[in-house]
């Protein structure tokens, strides 16, 4: 699975004008495009919580109850993470003899027991966190970047990136991480589960030196372009080893572009409205490619309903693994769409924390609840929607129409434009069938315990494990716990 | 030369996320697509005038001087119309032993001087406006169609649409003419020059039987896949024939999808801002793909700013003549960028009416005048940029910015909506280079006599060439020209 922070019209092959993105649009011409899918969350941790559970985050604790309907993730100061009564998907496929790796970032919590190593992973070479900085390491210590169960380093110190010029050589660095394990696994004729969650187009954008200037697209262009060459070599890696026709590669994103950082820090997410931290169509419908050569006819395009959870409920199919029936579980196994093309009836939730404030059924989307962000925030020149402004939809204050939804037909209207007139028939057929969805779904929705309700500067990074050795321990404030404050 | 109204973002090679264009995006992966192509007007008459003399339209004389910065076409009560003085592709190919044929709509005036006969055209299946009606022949005569001389009948007549429900068959009547004239020309060993001008995606917006309730696009989704169907079953009929290897084809449309006519009357412009009737990309910025197997390498991807005048001088080229010498030409030959992947600079120009509103030079666009409609037309729903609004940019008052031209990168920002800092060395330096090709272009210019300033009722289709015979000629009111009024 390649995972990462790009919108859905990053990729030549999604429209994206510049075209600039060979290696990803050839991955799709040889196996198959997906038009209609999407993240779990418009934000980062809670949509790779729901990933690796093939859970809602509501379901699997990465939410937030400190106020209404607000993004939530986790910053070094969380004091949550992912619960030990959570199954993950490399978990369980340790049970099949599968060798499970991630290169990048974990993000579903740094504190000791929230480790990937303790959650199925037997490799890890990155970092918990998102890589901002540089800190002082007095208010703030460095985001650390762990080899398996201990730090190496940390970013700014030990990892360069250069906030001026945009240069580091990370992207590289996880490259050669991903080339070396799965020729460790080939040479060993062992199955493998390799996550590559790497995080070169998410703020603060870097590229190495050979792509710095690189692209029409300035420098999140530069890293798009270093992203989709690694991704080339990844897979002519797969094909030189002979193992392409044995292994399920997967590209998509975690969520869309933050255009609140377009155009130098971010991408875009074509005709889509708004982005990140939104729960219109730009920020959360995803590039999205499967590819297996000999299995997944070439050039294929897929219309289904598809989403991050699936990628859990597929992984453990093509595993021979059965999901877990202790719980439910929101992933579809997506095999009969891949390669029978068929189209599962299922629909699509749209989450912002704890409120589903949009549901999608077929080509029919209902919105609930509508909000960008708040008066306050946007008069500050916090624009999740730059623009872009669809009265009554890209609302700043949080608008119910619970007992009234607005309603689009996004096959007609991809960019949620023109909703449907509340006293045309289509509006009443459509919201009949849908209805009786959303109240099939609320009665399943159990709420997980809150993991990111409660910050405290002591959890931080001050001393990972490992620190002693390279000398980088930090003496952490005393503990205080708080409500984390997320504003929207 | 396949031209009609489609947008940008209506093609799956360029991102339509129901991907339902496979021959277009077939077309796109055996020849060229074209990143940066843009047509010459926001508006379809002067488009189409620029197409076929390779001039612009301030200098063909297909612009009004009316009003400041107006856009105008040729309804039926235009009085102008191509002048004689303008010398046309077809005319031109003639002298080359072509034989010329124009399928579908004209749109260079409909008075008998203006026939398409008379200017260079061999063959005509089609009409002189726009299929707007049904009217009562009465206030208003409604639109005749032409065979090649003669009208052989009128819209909603005796080719009929269906308003309530789309359908009308004459995409197929369309296909079918020029399937038949391509078997005549290959048979009888003549080179041709095939103008398929159709107007299916233009409102009142159709498709027949067969392709109605198709498209997960509604009713304009529809017409465009009976419109992707029929470029396929064309460009298989030149490989049937074996002529494939010596028939170049160009695939590309007149201005920006109907924005105002959207979901069900017009189609989309991608990332691109606002569309037809302004100067934003979303007006101008075109889906354009040339097409010649054996000569172009499949796949290829251009950058080369491309314009629609530069048809003209393409054509002549591939009929190895040269440019009338004794005007100015705005096309440029393109064979250079389709068959070497040369890079030839050159600037486009937006222009409204009778003003240069905006120049794009490589990557920099650089707005002089902005304006999308008036606040009387928006006031009244009528607006060119739903859902988009970009401060300052789009505008509802005429504002001039020729002293301090608002700058835009379009690599890092397709959509025009972050201008670049007046204090900038970036602004500084690439306002230099525009100012040099602005002034460079403004002393070329001498504005043609406007054609489109003066409407008379008396000159509507009252009484086509060949009303007689059919029982179709209706009497005409008295004349009474004036001024044409264009809002925008």
């Amino acid at each position: 699975v390649l995972f990462l922070q790009m919108g859905w019209g990053d990729l030549g092959a999604f429209g994206e004008p510049s075209k600039e993105t060979p290696n990803l649009d050839q991955m799709a011409s040889e196996g198959m495009l997906f038009t209609d899918f999407y993240t779990a969350s418009p934000l980062c941790s809670p949509s790779r919580a729901a990933l690796l559970t093939g859970r809602l985050p509501v379901r699997n604790g990465f939410y937030t109850t400190n106020a209404h309907a607000r993004n939530a993730y986790t910053p070094q100061d969380i004091v949550g993470g992912i619960p030990d009564s959570e199954l993950l998907l490399p978990e369980l496929l340790k049970k099949a003899g599968y060798v499970n790796k991630i290169i990048g970032k974990w993000h579903l919590g740094h504190r000791p027991q929230f480790h990937p190593l303790k959650h199925g992973f037997d490799e890890w070479f990155g970092s918990p966190n998102c890589h901002f900085g540089p800190f002082d390491n007095r208010a703030l210590p460095n985001i650390p970047v762990y080899r398996d169960w201990e730090m190496i380093g940390r970013y700014y110190e030990d990892f360069k990136i250069d906030l001026k010029t945009g240069e580091a050589n990370l992207t590289q660095l996880y490259l050669q991480e991903a080339l070396d394990f799965i020729s460790k696994q080939q040479a060993s004729q062992q199955p493998f589960f390799l996550y590559w969650a790497i995080d070169a187009t998410h703020a603060p954008v870097y590229a190495s030196k050979h792509f710095l200037g690189t692209s029409q697209r300035g420098l999140y262009g530069d890293a798009v372009r270093e992203i989709d060459d690694s991704i080339g070599k990844i897979l002519k890696h797969l094909q030189k080893l002979g193992i392409s026709e044995n292994t399920f590669v997967f590209f998509t994103s975690d969520n869309g572009a933050a255009l609140i950082s377009a155009p130098k820090q971010g991408g875009s997410n074509g005709r889509f409205l708004c982005g990140k931290q939104t729960t219109f169509e730009g920020g959360m419908r995803e590039p999205a490619i499967a590819w297996w050569p000999g299995h997944i006819p070439a050039g294929g395009v897929s219309h289904q309903l598809g989403s991050v959870m699936d990628l859990f409920s597929t992984g453990l199919s093509l595993a021979g693994l059965q999901p877990p029936s202790d719980r439910q579980i929101d992933g579809i196994d997506l095999l009969p769409a891949i390669l029978q093309g068929k189209l599962i009836d299922r629909p699509i939730f749209y989450y912002r924390g704890n409120e589903m404030m949009a549901v999608r059924v077929g080509l029919y989307k209902a919105h609930y609840w509508t909000w960008s962000n708040s008066w306050e925030e946007y008069s500050k020149g916090i624009d999740f929607c730059p623009g872009q402004n669809v009265s009554g939809v890209t609302t700043h204050t949080q608008e119910e129409h619970t007992t009234l939804p607005l309603l689009f037909h996004l096959g007609r209207d991809p960019g949620e434009k023109y909703p449907l007139s509340f006293a045309s028939d289509e509006y009443q057929r459509a919201m009949e069938r849908i209805s009786v969805v959303v109240q099939q779904h609320k009665v399943t929705v159990v709420p997980g315990e809150p993991q990111l309700n409660v910050c405290d500067k002591a959890v931080m990074n001050w001393s990972p494990p490992g620190c002693e050795k390279l000398g980088k321990c930090l003496t952490p404030p005393k503990s205080d716990p708080k409500k984390c404050f997320w504003p929207h």
